[in-house]
Parts: C-alpha cells; structure tokens; sequence
C-alpha cells in the first residue's frame, strides 16, 4: 500500500446557519459564520488515494486522471459557486466544512474505486487556521 | 528610512459585475467572478509603513497600534462580510481587487499619518496565484 | 468519525540542557540546543479533535470554542515565556519539542473530552525541518 | 509512541518512460514526464521516525543524528543528479514518485533501526500539488 | 498606478556550465548545478504588471488575459522542458536563473505593452531560498 | 540591473525593553516583547544584492559565496544564540527588528562591496505575520 495526495482549490460562498433558526440565534450558534450576506473561503482540498504501484507504469494511479475526476467532479461544482444555493450534493446540508468535507468523499470514492484504487482521506482547509479530515465511514484511523 | 509590515487576513464574499450589465455580459467581461449568488475569499492584507527608528523604543510605529489601527478600520469591516453590500467605503465600486486595496489605503492613510508614519504599500492577495499593490497616487515606485 | 484541526502559534525562548551536566556535557549531548542564555522559536501548534458530526450544528467540535480553550491553557501559558523558567507544567521536565508535545496533550486532553470530543493529535512545529506528533499513550497511530 | 519529522530538499532531473516503448508510447502513458530530454523538480522529503520519548535527553532520536543519516545515505546520492542515470538504488525501476519514496525506505529503514528507532512514513513531494507516502510493506496505515 | 503579479509555475531541467569548459573547470566555477546528466527545479514565476485601474471593469489588466499570455508564450515552453536544450529564447545563453528571468522579460515585454499596461518586474524563485528579480534594462528600481 | 535573493535562517532569544525603565515599564511601552526571561523567534532573513549579470558566468554574484559570507558574519553569530547578551554587533541597541536588521545591513554591506555586487535589501521576518525592510541610509525606496 502506498498513498499518493493531489491538491486541489476553489473559491466559494457560503453561510453556515439553520433555517429553523433566527438571524440572531443563528449568530449566537454559529457566529461571524451565518452572516446572511454570505462570506468565503479559498478552500484548498487534497485529496489522498491508496493502492498498489502498479509495475508497468509506476503509478498508484494516473494522478493526471484523478485530477481530472476532481476537477470535473468536485471543482467545476463548487469554484466561484456559493455552495449553499448552487452546489447538488450539499442541497438540504448545513455548509460546515465537516458537511462539505464528506459531501466530497461521497462523490469522488465510487469514481475512484472504478480506477482500481482506494480513496483513502480528504482533506479540505477552509483557512490556514482551520481543516477538517474524513477516512470514511468504516474508518477510524 | 525603514520599512515595517504587518500581515492580517479577512474572509469575505464578493461579485465583480456592473449592475448596467446583464448577466450575461457580466459572464463575458469578468468570467466566473460575476456569479450572482456571490464567491468569496480568504484575503491576506499586508500593510507596509514607513518611517524613521525612533531611539527611545526601537520601533518605526508600535507594531501592536498598527495591527489594532487595521483591525478596528479594515478587518473588522471586511471580515465574514460581503463585500459589495456591507462594506461602507466599497459603496458604488466595481469590487476587484484593485478596488479593494485602494479603498483599505483610503482609510488607513490618514490613520498612520496621525501616529508619525508614512503608509508605504497595501498589498492585497485574493489568492495564492493573484495580488495587488498599491503606493498611493503620487507614488510610481 | 471525522477529524478536525486548528493551527494557532505562540513565540517562546527555550533550553535543552540537563541541570546534573557540566555546559561542555550539555552542548556535546544537546548541541547549540544548550545554549545558557537561551534560543528561542516560533512554535507552530496543530491541536486535531476526532468525533462524530452533530446533526444540529455540522460540526464536530465549535473551532470557536476549541480555539479559546487552546489560548486560555496552552498559548496563555508559553507565548513570549521562557519555557523552562516559566511554564507550569513543564516545570522539572526536559524542554524538548517531544515533552513540550506530550505537556500539551496532557492539558488539553480532559478539557477536550468535557466537551464531547476526544483529542487525536498535537503536533508541533520548532522549525520548518522538524516537528513532532503527539497520539497520547494508548495510540500507536 | 511519539512521532518526529525532519524535513529536507533535493533538486533532480527525472524522466518517467518504459525503455521498450517508443516515445510516442511513452508520451501517451507518461504525457508530459516522458519527455526524452528529462526535466526536474525541488523534490521535499520529509521522513518520520517513531519511538518512546528517551528520559535521559527527551529525545525520540537525536534529530541532528537523523538529518545526518538522510543527508548522507539520500540527498548526497539524489541532490542535483540525475535520478535515472545517476542513483544507484533507483537502478532498472521507473523514476515515478511512487518509486522514489520506497527507494528512500529502504535505504533508511535499516539505519535508522540501528538507532533503536522505527521508521514510519517518507513523504515525497514532487510538487506542492502531488506527493505520495510510504508506510512500509506490512503497514497499511 | 497599481501593479498586479500573477503566480505561475513550471517545471524543468537545466545545466548551468560553458562548452569551453572542461567539466572539471565547470565543477569549479559553477559547482552541483554542472552536473552533466542535468537536474532540475520546479520554478516559480511572479510577473508584475503595472497600470492604472479601468473603470470599466475596476482591472489593470485582466489577469485571465495575462494568465493566457504567460502561460502561452512562457509556460508551454519550459514547463517539463530541458531548458538548454529545448527553449528557443535561452539558445545561446547560459541557463542561470538571472538569464531565464531576462530572456522571460523579454518574451512578455511587447506582449503586455500591446495590453496597454507595462510589464514591471518578473520574479524568479528557483528553491525557496534562492530567487532572482528583473525590473527591465532602464529601471534600477 | 538585476536583483538576486538569499534567503536564510536563524533562531534566537530576545528581549526588546530599556535598562532605563523598571519592569512595569517596559511592559507598558513594549508588551510581552519585553518579558525579562526571554522569548525568541525563528527568524527569516532574507538579502537581496544587486549587480550586472557577468558574462563569464551568468551570475550577478555567485549564491554560494553569498551564502558563506551571510552564514560566517550574520547565522553564526545570531544562531542559536541570546541577541541581546551574546551578538557582538547589538551590544548597547535596542533589540527590535529593526535595529537587527540595520545591524545585519551594516555586517553584510562591506563585505558584499568586496565581490563588486551592491547589497540592496535586508529583510527579516520575526514572525508570519511581522517584518522589516531596510534599504541602508540612502535609500527611500
């Protein structure tokens, strides 16, 4: 097993707040956060695949292939998007970076486990402060 | 003459896009950052100040002022905030880059010219790949 | 299970030296480590908390208060201090970048764990060469 | 159990191609990485040994030991070379990332069990958007 | 006047030596980066660009555009390039990071002056330590 | 004219406060920079010279012997070391950047005059977030 990582980014809006809630109890939970003006991020997420080399090429996996499985399936969705109102798979979630973090990892591991690979984390760094990692459900590092 | 930086940092969203434009000729002139439900930014601000040491204290300007003078005029304005709709001193301006960092040089000239300093350069990275830098009107560097 | 990270800094002065070895004992074991008037660094903490995602928030943990629980008992206690000299609870321990690691672990660790979430990792940074990684003592990641 | 880093840098020319393809084959399979005239990159290594903290120095190893061992048994043989032609244990393997970083281990993994320590991940990274780690053969992380 | 810096990158080998040279007069005058099998770097390009804001579209230049003219006239041809071998405008030249800058310079200079905007500086970082900057023949900052 | 950068590290102690003053004092006017048992930084230092590029060689100054000199006359002194008790050069100054990097500018001047180059810039970072640019006495930039 060897794990090979790919960085990618977007930029996108977004507002972390519950509907049921009102504006000031939103700013009590969630702070600066649910601002109803929106704010963003530059995200920057990378994304790590496990597997085997394979002895012909080298490779895990044609990392010019897994960018473009994130590029198609994860970047052209949320950049320059604001992922509360235009993004599918985040429609009815809070936009926490955990929600959007596992919203990723839902999309990309089928696709990657069609290239005869193992997505193994993604990670998504909402600021150079702050980042999240999911390892799917069945794993617990 | 010495020469002083301080970086911060403001998240925040924004939409470059003329409101005489349609949606459309928006697309065309400013690409994807005139989506209409907004994109954001991790911005990175370095404001570089001017001056001579003085001898009592080491210090061109008390680094400690100059950060809480751009946190109380700039950051606290700009952060978790939309830009085209909440920024007082963005009203009625095209919300580029440019833009912005004329707008933050505005405000903190005055400011720093009070505490016996000179306000030298804002620069301002909306992202990794992408900055700005402005010396005022009558500086060509 | 989900894992996230806030980064936060602190500036300190330090020394690796044992009080029973002469000063040429010290620097031939500790290197310039030992110096007796002190080096000092810009220590870079990353504090990673692993839970599950709480369905009425999005979130693991609140970064918020993760962030002042970090401040007020670890960044309170070491940012411009002299480690050796003036940290409690590396009083009468050696001041290397593993034990100041396993300090913070033990501090955080109870306070973490009263709010739902369990500490997965301290890392810290002495430089941008070397670091360390804390998993506590019942981890062997 | 506690984990350092140490982290180093070399500068290699590379080339990733199968000899019994043509080079149009191998431009195919490698795109631009095949390219017959080679071409390079700042490659970053970091290097994780794993231990108990040593109560008589605090020490995991001796990280000024540790850089030692790398500089002498990896960047010597990979800085400003030509990892193709010139490296003795990349010999008859594909110069991929993935190769790379297994070369490195096990030319390290030895030497640094000498030291009663464990090596537990090299982290090659070709560019600051790709990088592939190594946990060993009987580690699946 | 503002000036705005796009960050682009490339990667490529090189050798830095004289063909009057034996190769051990090359080893003395220029050192590692002689190596006749060649090494490489993954370069990082900044280019400066200096004008006054548009009203129009609140841009000094549209950094697509100029994303679009670096990347066609000075990335395609270096990136996974040989620069002594391969580069049309380094023919000649000896492969120092001053005289990539230069040639760089003089490739994009018309280019950017027929954008009506003025090409200020190109910034070349071959290592994170070692960078080179070119303001052009008339200008010594 | 061209401009080529060095860029180099060193971590020491300091303490920015007067002898002059009690220690209530110095906290008023320096902060926590001025805690009598020392705090330090990993400082960055970068230093820029300027020169013609030498036909014979390609360099505006050979990087390696600017590394040498900046390594005997500034690291080794500043390295590891107490700036206020043990750095020969600011004995009798008031440790703040600024002073430092006028000291290290008054060091390195000289010395690079020797090799036909003109030193240009001194820059030195005491924190991600702070840094100070001196272009010696002449010079406003």
């Amino acid at each position: 097993m060897i794990y090979i990582t790919r960085r990618e980014h977007f930029n996108a809006a977004h507002r972390v707040f519950r509907e049921d809630y009102t504006d000031e109890e939103n700013l009590r939970v969630f702070g600066k956060c649910s601002n109803p003006n929106w704010h963003g991020h530059n995200y920057v997420l990378y994304v790590t695949v496990a597997g085997s080399v394979d002895a012909a090429n080298g490779f895990v996996m044609d990392l010019k292939l897994l960018g473009e499985i994130i590029n198609l399936h994860i970047i052209e969705k949320l950049d320059h998007k604001n992922i509360n109102l235009e993004v599918d798979f985040m429609q009815g979630k809070l936009a926490s970076a955990e929600n959007i973090a596992i919203g990723i990892w839902n999309q990309l591991e089928p696709l990657i486990a069609q290239n005869n690979a193992k997505l193994h984390c993604v990670k998504l760094c909402e600021t150079e402060n702050n980042y999240v990692e999911y390892f799917g459900e069945h794993k617990n590092n």
